[in-house]
């Protein structure tokens, strides 16, 4: 008998995220002179840059009144990206809500099945050297084909929808000890959901095992927010949202360009021009 | 065979809402002057306009003192509303305890399985264009049909009563895998419940999937506080709230009007006369 | 075959309760002067009035260090008794730290059986207009017997045990879909228990389903405090206890009269002279 | 047929108990005068005595700083102390962080189904006078038996370890549902692991049924810490333990004499020599 | 028949650990002069001394800034530790945010059994002294084989990997009603997986049952972040992490030298030199 086959999907990795949520202290920021003001949303713009790889949300609810994503290289970068919003004087005027830490994560359930079948037929011993060769072969190919979706800028959408979400590991229904088929066919039948939103909504999936408290976080891109409530009510009818999703807090924010954050802060939404 | 049907039962989508539950600062409020406390008063009174859109509650017990609740076109106009109670004078003596985000929603239950057993017949399959248009074409009629639900004022009545709500994903129990025809047949159980209540009780469902960390909130409005006791219980021992249903926090709370904002913030709660 | 009888029991609905869990700020306290502290005692003293309504009892422990329990004709009247106690210059000295709004209930799980077999019988349809005037007629009656149950005293012993509780709707053992008979034989023997405490231990259940964020709330007057344990913890081996209760924070307190104020707040647990 | 016999063990009841952790306010207590601060050390030293009754841990971890564990006659002397502690100099340094409240048990699951079954065989029916008599007789003699374990002092060692505990309710295994005898089989196994660790650690249950959030409290006394963990895990394959026990946070804090307080607030964990 | 083999595993105990998570209050340490902020971080360092068996990490993530890892002989160095941290001019500028208390673990489940079996086929009876000899006897030998590893020093990488667990003891599947053979062949599948992350990642385990409110830590040691992602998501397949974990917060940290402490309270994240 043969020895069985790995039942952990092939992944890529991309981009180091961080989500800060952050309350505004307004009482205290309504203190400081217009031209204060001015000065401090200026020195915190600067540092958001031009909206590629840290954006601004102003976020709907009591949970947090803005929220700041970070894409970055890796997590060298994000460290020094998150230690530079707490030098900012602007940093005096918020006070940390929430926050997530990520990976950006393409899973290759896909490809996964058909590699680890391949690989065993020509009768390499999983973890063998020449099945980690195998494997780190059909990565790099993956991860050349793939390289705009691991490194992305921040998609220029009006909305944002971010919440971190688990696989459950019931007593009865537990992921992990399903077969690796049946977990493809579930994540495939879930991607043909999200297909049918092609175009009105853009989704990143980030990896957090290791990371921060859940299994992922799902970021979700759109101009009209309804499309959350419709693509995600749909989603959860699929038997993998259905049996096996456990979802933490959501958070929508509104997008605004980092130069205008004066305006955010003076107590207006900015509207969002999205770059050309 | 054919294609399954979509388990996803077709909803209306309405005004945005968003509750804001706030604790009252009274030991900061009580050093202003009487002069300044009408001021302030005054302004937040102003914003809140004639309670159409916007309404004042005083909140029993500890989670908060003071609820509003906003009715609004969409995100962008709930978002400035909520940016307009930070900007005010009166938000320095206001703490945000919680909220709650969500989109008024009709849920179609009845004309579900029958649009998509029509469709089905005439061998339209699911998720083709002709299937969408079919669709499309059937929540324009209800869309139309139900207007003035999907787009209410605040119901004048002095009590209000709101919670947050899930149907139950659990390992025996779950909502979700249940066939639109069992969630149907309980929906309509419910429903016939709440219809006995008729004109003691006004209930607004809108739907947080995506957006807040429930799936749905629930604002119940009365002139008489005991119906929210006895409606929710004998809905209790509903199937589809003894099984499946799971319940957050419980706000309750009495309307006044914003033009006795002065009035609560001086200790007293307002009457409340409904206008007319 | 006759239409099932309904599966909610008859209740009645007395007196509105607000109980408040309060933190006592000792160090700002202290920095008054001794006349000061005294002026503030005696306003909050006189606003409690005869402890008929509103009473104070010492908490143990470290989730509050003051409770005042509220009983009043309804809920305009507890928002009311709310709102008069955030006006007191004392309350620049507490911080509300948790609090639980419910009003009396009298579950008439025993003659609910009865009354609706009794209906059917001369073959009234449930929900129907008979029906309803039968079942009104026999809440009249009990109302009218019951009526100095329903709007009581605050009983005058020196200690209460204070907290909420719910029924279990777990996926195998849930209270709300247990057939009517079940759960009265189950309340009954239960009730049984209590019994045996007569004289001990005074027993007062506040519904809270649609006002609070559990079911009930329980409130246990007694001289001796070891009598909670006791009664508790053999009540836990009932059925309806072991299997279907969950219990919230328990709160356990002494009570001193309102004229006592001064000595609670100058440091000393003041005695309890119940009045005559 | 026999009426059944009650399911609740026979319990005898001490000393009552509070557990009181805090946290240091070390930035606020170092802007005191070294004066200052010998002269508040002292007065609260003084206050606690010479650690029969009261005594004082150094908390490891950042739950709580200082914990004050106080055995008391009954919950009127509770109630003092812990105002007694509310009122000195110390207690603006001090914010409370948790607490526990229960009352010294020694449950007598061995001795309960004999005298059960022995009345039983005398004909005397359950909850008749004349069984509580006998019941009464029994705890009589067991109170006087055991009278210096229902009071003891405080064990002088140098570690405490300190945590609250439930038994399981859940939907298949629940404790409150198993016969007696199920019950004191398994109580008299966990107490043969117990054993094993006589002269190595002392071990104090309290009952809080009643009183606060969870059914018991443990109290483990040694001079080596280590042994805490041994005895834990030991114990945690126990059935009992294994299958019905719910824990929650754990306190592990270092002995020292109340006249070492200013030592401990000047910053050293100071010795400790247990009283000869 | 023999008596049962004992259920615990054999386990050796090393160093004490404590890990301190920490916010800093950056707004009042900027309101510091540069040079008394260097004089703060200076003293500071100075008490970390040269990384061996105190280490300081910056946080990702809002759950905390700073981390701060202490291993140490004993529970008494430990607790001096910790109040050593109180005491700097620094803690001013700290704020508790987390913590957790455990002491290094080796558990020995591969050589247990044949421990266990050799003696009770010597026909020593468990518990006996003879027994508890043999075992003391294996434990030596073990304990000097293993004794690097049991007061290690704190592995030199850049990042650090830090999270809490649990075994499940869930109604159906519970780690502790297993049999030791069956926990030992899970044990040894887990340790497989380990296995082939060798020289990438190094792993420290920690024992807290007794000490804190988790039963193990976990501490990972790596120069590449994505690591603790790859090995922890490929474990989650184990049977032993499947079906039995339960994972608590997770905390990572980039690890700087404590004379870099200064760099990190100015606003930059400090490169890491390992010590040669």
């Amino acid at each position: 008998m043969n020895p069985p086959l790995p039942p952990v999907p092939l992944t890529l990795e991309g981009a180091a995220i961080l989500h800060q949520m952050m309350r505004v202290k307004w009482s205290r920021w309504r203190e400081l002179s217009a031209a204060a003001q001015s000065e401090v949303a200026s020195e915190a713009a600067h540092r958001l840059g031009d909206g590629t790889c840290s954006a601004a949300y102003a976020l709907l609810g009591h949970k947090a009144d803005l929220m700041l994503v970070h894409f970055r290289r890796d997590f060298e970068e994000l460290a020094q990206a998150q230690m530079g919003i707490s030098r900012l004087a602007l940093s005096d005027y918020l006070e940390p809500a929430s926050s997530y830490l990520s990976v950006i994560e393409l899973g290759l359930y896909e490809s996964t099945s058909k590699t680890y079948q391949a690989l065993a037929e020509k009768g390499v011993e999983p973890h063998s050297e020449a099945w980690d060769a195998g494997i780190e072969e059909v990565l790099r190919r993956q991860r050349e084909a793939m390289a705009p979706r691991l490194v992305p800028a921040i998609p220029p959408t009006r909305y944002l929808c971010f919440y971190p979400m688990d696989r459950k590991r019931g007593e009865q229904k537990n992921w992990y000890t399903q077969p690796m088929d049946e977990r493809a066919r579930m994540m495939h039948e879930h991607g043909l959901v999200g297909r049918r939103y092609a175009g009105k909504v853009r989704q990143i999936i980030s990896g957090s095992i290791g990371l921060d408290d859940w299994e992922w976080g799902v970021d979700l891109f759109a101009d009209d927010p309804l499309v959350f409530k419709k693509l995600i009510y749909e989603m959860r009818f699929d038997e993998v949202s259905a049996v096996y999703a456990l979802f933490g807090s959501f958070f929508v924010g509104l997008r605004f360009a980092a130069q205008d954050l004066d305006e955010f802060f003076s107590g207006r939404i900015p509207l969002w021009k999205p770059p050309v």
